[in-house]
């Protein structure tokens, strides 16, 4: 963000304030897009953004392909397209979606701006204000910033170890409905949980699907990190494969090739699919034709494999980087998950810390992370937070988790001394003041 | 559109039919896609889509920035960008913007998937449902299906040659307040307008924003055509240019570059940009950096001007191509707009004609055109059409609106004969089922 605007005038006030929509109340600034800003100072370890390390592509490749692609098909590639997307990516990402063991039909692929968009279309197409989407607890913050533009009512279900715990889900579901507001979507990121980096187990996945199945809840599994395995030879099976006429399946090659592009896509019951077609035309017409041809030929001529094994290999290493880094420098009362596979490292802190007013203190000190708060609709989350590994390099993984922990000590030294560390107010540096909500 | 849907299994029943949202009943197909298909026929001469000729771009030029911008700025180029775009870009824009006597600040600029997507985020940001909207009679195709999503309360107000007339716009705000449904939105595309041609003249662009202002309601002015004025030697001035505050503009590269890369972009209050933000980072996170930086790249090194200069003289020849075609075979009683630019003749046929009912018959004579009643939310437009010229080379243009006259001087014939010409249902063949609403 570039804005001057408490220096411009006429800024403060809007004259349109009584015009906005109830929605535009649920519009307020995640605390990930504050964050982004502090990120890119170089003297931060930024264990924040979930960016993923794109310098390692094949840059030559990329930008030889792209040129090729302009000379010999640029009239096609530089004109509107589909508002389902380019027919020959839709066949390559069914390919895709095979290995997590998907039988997908191109007509159900719905191409659009990375997978947020298709969470976007999805919730415009099923939620109603008041509607209510129950997640995993904590989920993926711009899932909640979605749902509450939709103005939807989120309800969370409690994970272990082992992700989503089916009983849990079925008892949400049963007291949800005998509360007259049933559930009519779950989302979930079943695999390399965003943000706890937490894996739904093999034995628990029909269980359940089976669970919404009986409730009438329609899932929606957002998967961007299925392929970014880490410790396993080949994926988990996805939801998906054995639940097509109850799955809506999202995807992505913001993580398995560039997020720059803005490639995802939905898989969807042929109904809904429809649906969605017509949402994504009504948002935007259709997606850059450039873009997907890009991306299809990228995938057609490329040994995208052997890159998705090198980014494999990358995150491998700095995964390895930061729970070791934790194991050494943690103090006592600090624990966290650890990931098979994706970007994301949940970090439960010691009783009585708060990582949202520990957040200047830690910035401070030159590492950024992701308060727990942000990834619950509830206000949940103080005692939590997010570290990503997989943007900076190992030994700045390394210093960043020490700063941290560093943090974290001198907190718990405060805590020790005072009876308290400090706290945040209840609304945040981050959350919006009244002229903006 | 690749379906087979109806010979595969299940796809005839919808199990989530009770579970879409209210605003998925507006979401129906609109005329315009179901004739893209047709419009890709070879043989058929197609007037029907508004698709720029890109094939007149500078390929070469073109692909060669694109490998470019990979090879010197790869990381940042295929990474997540800010919600808002890039601000080089958003600077770039503000400069096109100045030709239209525009004074835009990048700050309050937001880069959207065309301006298409940005038409969806300024009604997410406004318009709750049953809010009340006014459009030109008739308007964008695309709008009307954007409003029906948000469930919105269209109303349209006449135009005459010189645009939308001012005194019919404040009777028509003075009568939805009487009536409790005071607009909230003037939606308007002022210059070389989609569908009609028509431009609202200098002399009465304060009178309309005036007639706003003193309503209270907010103009979202649409302008992807400005810039393809085909008599005048410059552009008119935008209506944003002398009322910052009281105007939304929406700006595309998509006729003046190329529509398969998808920006476009919203100039906005700064109070409304932070809300455009904050909508556009739900909607899709960021739009494609590499999309934002090879525009940006292209506007700064290659001769646009130059360029825009070519386009408007292929658009001039075949603006020609079909104004002398009209004139040399149209039967009497059919009468047509002289649009000053953009790409749009309105015509609008004898009394008892029927344009929708028509349609199959002029496709059966290889031609196409969009039938009147798109453009309109009230069913109105039975009697006209729009026809593209930006399309076909000029030859094919003669070809078509011969071709298109021969099948009105038959449905003429056929009226006077039989006192009527075919007609098709209330709905007509695209309108959606009872399964898909």
């Amino acid at each position: 963000m570039q804005s001057d605007e408490p220096s411009r005038p006429g800024s403060r006030v809007d004259p349109w304030r009584g015009h906005y929509a109830a929605r535009a109340a649920g519009m307020v600034a995640s605390e990930v897009r504050a964050l982004f800003a502090v990120a890119s100072r170089p003297e931060i370890v930024s264990l924040a953004g979930g960016m993923p390390n794109v310098a390692a592509l094949p840059m030559d490749a990329l930008g030889a392909l792209m040129a090729e692609l302009v000379a010999e098909r640029g009239a096609v590639a530089l004109q509107y397209g589909s508002a389902q997307g380019d027919l020959g990516l839709r066949e390559t990402i069914c390919e895709v979606m095979a290995a997590e063991g998907i039988d997908g039909h191109p007509d159900d692929v719905v191409v659009t701006v990375g997978s947020q968009q298709a969470l976007d279309l999805v919730t415009r197409v099923f939620v109603d204000p008041g509607d209510t989407v129950v997640t995993e607890a904590p989920t993926y913050v711009t899932a909640i910033g979605v749902l509450a533009a939709y103005q939807a009512n989120v309800v969370h279900v409690a994970m272990d170890d082992a992700g989503v715990v089916p009983e849990a889900l079925a008892e949400t579901f049963a007291r949800l409905a005998r509360e007259g507001r049933p559930a009519k979507l779950f989302y979930t990121v079943p695999t390399f949980q965003n943000p706890a980096g937490v894996t739904l187990t093999e034995e628990r996945r029909p269980r359940v699907v089976e669970v919404c199945r009986r409730a009438g809840v329609l899932v929606l599994e957002d998967n961007p990190y299925g392929l970014l395995h880490l410790d396993a030879d080949k994926p988990l099976r996805a939801l998906r494969a054995d639940a097509p006429a109850d799955v809506i399946y999202l995807g992505s090659f913001s993580k398995t090739l560039a997020p720059g592009l803005r490639v995802g896509w939905a898989l969807a019951p042929a109904a809904v699919r429809e649906k969605l077609v017509l949402a994504a035309e009504s948002a935007m017409l259709s997606h850059a034709v450039f873009n997907q041809l890009a991306v299809d030929r990228y995938m057609r001529t490329q040994p995208w494999p052997e890159q998705l094994g090198n980014f494999r290999e990358m995150y491998r290493e700095r995964r390895g980087a930061m729970l070791d880094a934790l194991e050494k420098y943690m103090p006592p009362g600090v624990s966290w998950t650890r990931p098979a596979g994706g970007f994301f490292v949940w970090v439960t802190l010691p009783e009585g810390l708060d990582s949202k007013a520990m957040l200047p203190r830690a910035i401070q000190s030159r590492v950024a992370y992701v308060p727990g708060t942000g990834f619950y609709a509830n206000g949940d989350g103080r005692q939590a937070m997010r570290l990503s590994y997989c943007y900076p390099p190992p030994e700045r993984i390394n210093d960043g988790v020490r700063r941290l922990a560093d943090v974290i000590g001198a907190e718990v030294r405060l805590r020790d001394t005072f009876g308290t560390s400090a706290r945040a107010d209840s609304t945040g540096p981050q959350a919006p003041g009244p002229d903006q909500a």
